[in-house]
């Protein structure tokens, strides 16, 4: 398994583009289109919200033969709460499939950005920018789509990887956009994956699942799961394997690289959080159950008091001992001990539930780096998870306090 | 029912006392006590994090008979976490019991500050805090008690009311603290209240934990459930009031009132959330049942963006219905309609899901008020619930980016 350039059209048979439709200010990139040259085996995760966009209706209509060609996505507006939502939904589908020579059923549509205002007013831009689109549609469009559906994001979010199957050379790559409103649960922010592996539609479903429960579900930004979440992975078959029809160790091969492909995706969207300085890792070793792993190191990552202590690149471990206990997993805080980690060293702060005494100067080197480490050793059984999140800032409130205007 | 003055020694045979045990910076106030001249019904809860202060665990067992004479707290040091904090517990009581002349069982003990840090070297100021506390008891000693136990709080939470139960005039009154790491959970934070009514302990219980479920489990600064959450009632009887035996008018008429001193303490903890510069009250009506309205109500109070917005003064009413869908109750979305309301004026945002066309000046200087509501109407039933937070600040990620230093 080798990391390549290309994102969502590292794959054979993929191509993107990103144009600006005028629904952002002038010039800034906010409409993005992916084409299959074939139909795929298609499937997606979306928010669990019970308030869900428009959009997330028409695609998942569009989506039940487990089939799709094409995505058409806009940023700006997250068509969620508004008047006309599903008509304006289904127009954009229309529109491309028009544009494109394709069934409407065959594209998938996604918007993000402010809830609540109508596509309305701006669907003559929309319309403008799919033809803009189709005509820009290139196979090294990957970075352009990437940035047209960044919201409040600062980096653009796309990777992409090369892997065998039973000797054939096959690739996964995607997209992302995310920085607040980030608390995937079963769903994730939005994603678009693409691959020329050959693989059956209810597989590719059931592969993508346990992908995003083991990366986007395993992020938070903020604890607010977005009305928008949607992850999609296309697969063409262009790379000529034999096609996975059965969980066999292609299968597994495949699901444990779309899972790095969703991880790196997650990983990105976590230090990329809104206002964000530093990622921060959470593992957690020695817990009886990976879900309950995967509880605690999420409420650990999604602590609003953690975040702000590194933020200040402070060690105050007693945050991280608070958020497992009110988890809602049962353990035993006499057995846990609290390590952190980064470039700078390694520093232990906490064992069998008790503070140790350490030389501070050292964890506030340790918490100053970018990229930071908390490791939990539970000391209750032989599962782990690894979660990640981001540190609150001001800029987070700052960001948030007037994100309309 | 009349608010007075007086606080926790608005009971009639109530005395307490705040004194500077040297635990904080010298002269600031960080050791409390409150006396009652007689036996009481006693009755508490805590929190229901896994992870639980030392002194959780002594006023349990002291707990058991359901009585109780004295109350010791300590500030500046949460005795969670830490080595010896048991024993460091206990000895607060035996120390306490041993200056007063009563049993160690009869006296309560709480400490809230840092996490993670031995008293033990603290423990000769403590002796000494507690025989000048003794000394100091006095019948309009709530203020400095209530002051003895702040962190990061502003202001002095304490209130008192008096009513009638069947002619017999009677008192209750309280005191609390709590600023951060509040997101209280069948338990609350630090809250003492104390009353002259005659009340069986197992009612008096029944009671508080009615009472505790309608107003401090109902707020949330920061969605962290502490690890040191406490709340205790003391009632003495020396009202002179027929004892409260069975659940008659009197009963219900004595909950009421406690009811009403929990929501103004609760109340006061989210206005004095950290870094707040808004308290927001959430009223939800039309829900289902009175549960699906409280767990909706504190979604929206707890959004980290929803409460971004409202320090912008940014009616993103989107927010408030993201938060709504992901609480986790079942709901029709296109029957929600939101409104904003201070002291400034009224204003509706959504109507049936939808958004309208409102004006953004008024929107904004509704919400620059320092106490602004937002009404959510459900249409699903006839249950409403009230729950309460405040705004995430710059101040709060100052705060909680170096507590400890």
């Amino acid at each position: 398994m080798k990391w390549i350039e290309g994102g969502v059209c590292a794959a054979k048979g993929f191509m993107a583009a990103g144009v600006s439709g005028g629904l952002k200010s002038p010039g800034k990139l906010d409409m993005a289109m992916v084409l299959s040259e074939t139909d795929t085996a298609a499937a997606a995760v979306f928010t669990k919200n019970v308030v869900q966009a428009a959009p997330i209706g028409v695609s998942k209509a569009h989506l039940e033969d487990g089939s799709a060609r094409a995505v058409i996505i806009n940023s700006g507006n997250a068509n969620a709460c508004a008047p006309d939502g599903e008509k304006n939904a289904q127009a954009m589908c229309d529109l491309t499939a028009k544009t494109l020579g394709i069934p409407p059923e065959a594209v998938i549509v996604a918007s993000t950005g402010v809830i609540g205002q109508t596509l309305t007013p701006q669907m003559p831009n929309i319309a403008s920018g799919i033809e803009k689109l189709a005509e820009a549609l290139t196979t090294d469009g990957s970075t352009q789509a990437a940035q047209a559906i960044m919201t409040t994001d600062t980096a653009v979010k796309e990777c992409a990887l090369e892997t065998e199957l039973c000797g054939v050379v096959v690739h996964i790559g995607g997209i992302a956009k995310g920085s607040g409103m980030i608390h995937p649960n079963m769903g994730t922010m939005l994603a678009f994956i693409t691959t020329d592996v050959a693989v059956d539609a209810q597989l590719l479903q059931k592969a993508l699942k346990t992908s995003v429960q083991r990366s986007f579900n395993r992020i938070s930004v903020d604890g607010d799961t977005s009305t928008n979440d949607t992850c999609l992975v296309m697969a063409g078959g262009a790379a000529g394997n034999a096609p996975i029809t059965d969980e066999n160790a292609a299968y597994q091969a495949f699901e444990d690289a779309l899972t790095e492909i969703c991880k790196s995706l997650a990983r990105a969207i976590a230090a990329d959080g809104e206002g964000a300085g530093h990622l921060i890792t959470c593992h957690v070793e020695g817990a009886a159950t990976e879900e309950s792993a995967e509880t605690i190191g999420k409420a650990v990552v999604s602590s609003s008091l953690f975040k702000a202590a590194i933020f200040g690149a402070d060690a105050n471990w007693g945050r991280v001992l608070c958020a497992m206990g009110y988890a809602g997993e049962d353990f035993d805080p006499d057995k846990v001990s609290v390590s952190f980690q980064s470039a700078a060293g390694t520093i232990t702060v906490c064992e069998n539930g008790r503070g140790l005494n350490f030389d501070e100067d050292l964890a506030k080197k340790i918490l100053t780096e970018a990229d930071v480490m908390v490791e939990i050793q539970m000391g209750e059984g032989a599962a782990s998870c690894t979660c990640w999140g981001c540190d609150l800032t001001y800029e987070y409130v700052k960001i948030n306090g007037d994100y309309r205007s």
